[in-house]
């Protein structure tokens, strides 16, 4: 690193690579740096494949649940023979046998006849309708008494009333849920192609770090709280967090590191040195790393000015400041999304949310983003300064709050809508 | 399975657990419904604990940065030594070297000197504040002005500013966060004691049902959808599903499998078949299980009556209805936290909402709640009915609306609170 005054400060110097100095908002960011690489697509297990994202629009194969079935236990019959049907006039059914579960159904419904069927039963040929159990008494075994009347198909589903032959059972880019699985399942699809999780590698930089596992240190030193946590995130947004270690704060260093990194990575992440110079030295060795280059080199955005967005050959690159907490906050707004747009998800979940009365002012710049962490108690947000070095700022918050770029503050007992940590 | 008119039907019969039949609210459940089992405890690597439940709180074990660091570009110096510099009448201050970043300081700040200092580095000696670099300019190499007076504590933060030795770092209970882990990185924690994932067994009954792996089909035979829908929630939950395998509808072999199952489980889940005598049986063997015994057999919910809940020497057992939508909203609501209970969770992530217009009237039994799937579209959440035995109407939905017991339905029009799927 260069101290200020030694040619390298915010006010210039021939180390900065100031032809870049272009500052963005968070806004232009989000909608315009949009990198068009996408992962290769994978098959795999079902058991797997909760979160992944479908590569495709996944049709079914044949018609679910593929039988009419039988939804109530009861009598399955001609809906015609129960009209006119009451407690005080019951119709009178003939008794012509019972349907097994899970088999083909061996009788028929014929006029004036019922057959015994239970929830989830295949429904016998000649039924058009499933009479509720408690709407029928036994006359004699043999012989039923309808005591209301079924219109054609109740109590019944049918045979293609889960999916026609064809029909999306999921749509391609959205995250597969639960109940995505379960209609998969149920269709026979037992491997899905999905977007293969984007390899996102993580260079940490900074003459001050030292790997997390160090046991203690030296004055000065501190351990790299980014990484672990920048891992987390990644994990978060579908991606495969890759570590490729601590690189010292030298241009030479840097750019050997990224040119073995990027050839392997999806998303290329920095987390850059805290100083200025060292900020330059990555942002040189990014601008030397590949077409069309430095998109970015700071946002609009508190705390995240010292943002900077890359696409290098095809590869974003997203440089982070080099403060933990806003390094974090930083990747959760711009960083996410790319790794999920990266690994084809085009339907993003939604984020937890509440609505809470803000508990002081929130002063802003017109122009300017600010994000502001906050503790939510009985229906007050509550906001939590101090310096951007501060973990303890974020594990603490509950969530935060967004001063958008229009606005120029938050008056304290406004309602504002807080994102949620889940 | 029996068919109705067969003896064992809604309307009783000597198969029925008939002493049983206690009907409880959700709320009832979920407050009432605690068995007491935790799981055991595990120690974890930092990358693997994303989500995971510390078993206890975790303090630092030392003062965090651990030394105080600058926390902008400039020159650390005494704040007396700055007091009424402004630009028309600087304070003028001797160079006195430099801090190296990752380094301890050589140099010490005497009256009357400042020292180079970057982002990040340790303050060296007898410094009490940082006056960023915009604030001075260089009279000559070795001699500088200082153009605004810096009070004590300015651009720096305190060696135990991030948490005081013995703090808590995380609290227990609490999944852990992306900066949750880097807070622990930065205290040199590598490993952490987090509760083992909740073993759940899922068992499923249904002599209709078939491996999901089963390419054809015979009339009558449906694919086993819910056990790979469970266990993706199981898994949202916290927990790790073993699937048991299909049981046929038959107390003896109920009994069998779930006498196998429950000592190596911490949760037994049944997904059960879907006719009322097949509940039966379920329910049989269930009672037979262990004691305390069956606690509830059937929810004042729709979709979701035939629910079973039961403490079964400590194990919590859910019986599940037989339709696999009803089975997957049971589990949501009521599985979910029993999962993440016994995995030690005591302050469970926040779900996603969103506020909307409900489309139309949706009526509902006062003491019942229901619970109805939606889509959302421009502001307006569009009911989906259909036959609690279609999938599609679950893979339809961005999320539910819940009708509580104490109301009789909600109007069109009304806003209501969503709980979208993530």
């Amino acid at each position: 690193m260069s101290a200020p005054g030694q040619g390298s400060g915010p006010r210039g110097g021939a180390a900065g690579p100031r032809e870049f100095f272009t500052v963005r908002t968070v806004s232009e960011a989000l909608t315009g740096f949009r990198p068009g690489r996408r992962t290769g697509v994978d098959s795999i297990g079902l058991s797997e494949a909760l979160g992944r994202i479908p590569a495709q629009s996944l049709p079914a194969p044949h018609a679910l649940p593929g039988f009419a079935r039988a939804t109530v236990d009861g009598f399955a019959v001609r809906a015609a023979d129960t009209y006119g049907a009451s407690e005080g006039l019951p119709s009178y059914l003939d008794v012509a046998g019972e349907i097994r579960m899970g088999e083909p159904p061996e009788v028929e419904v014929t006029p004036g006849s019922a057959v015994a069927i239970a929830t989830g039963a295949p429904l016998p040929r000649g039924a058009d309708a499933v009479v509720k159990v408690e709407h029928t008494q036994a006359a004699t075994p043999e012989l039923l008494e309808i005591l209301r009347p079924a219109t054609p198909g109740e109590g019944m589903v049918r045979a293609d009333e889960d999916a026609a032959p064809g029909a999306e059972l999921v749509p391609a880019g959205r995250p597969l849920r639960a109940q995505d699985l379960g209609m998969l399942a149920a269709a026979g699809l037992v491997e899905v192609p999905v977007h293969a999780r984007p390899r996102v590698t993580i260079v940490s930089t900074g003459d001050e770090l030292v790997p997390s596992e160090s046991r203690s240190l030296a004055s000065g030193q501190v351990r790299d709280a980014s990484a672990p946590a920048l891992a987390a995130l990644v994990r978060e947004a579908g991606g495969e967090p890759h570590f490729a270690g601590i690189v010292a704060d030298d241009r030479e260093a840097l750019s050997a590191a990224f040119r073995t990194a990027l050839p392997k990575s999806d998303v290329l992440v920095v987390s850059a040195g805290s100083s200025v110079g060292a900020r330059d030295e990555t942002a040189a060795a990014i601008a030397a790393l590949g077409e069309p280059g430095i998109w970015c080199h700071g946002l609009a955005f508190r705390p995240g000015k010292p943002t900077l967005l890359a696409d290098c050959g095809g590869v974003p690159v997203i440089g982070l400041p080099g403060n933990p907490r806003s390094a974090l906050v930083v990747f959760r707004l711009i960083g996410i999304p790319i790794v999920r747009q990266v690994g084809g998800c085009t339907d993003p979940p939604p984020e937890p949310t509440v609505r809470a009365r803000l508990a002081r002012d929130l002063p802003s710049a017109a122009g300017r983003l600010d994000l502001v962490q906050v503790r939510v108690k009985d229906g007050e947000a509550v906001p939590l300064f101090g310096s951007s070095s501060l973990l303890s700022i974020l594990t603490a918050a509950d969530g935060y709050v967004v001063v958008p770029e229009a606005a120029t503050g938050l008056a304290a007992g406004s309602e504002v809508e807080i994102t949620l940590y889940g």
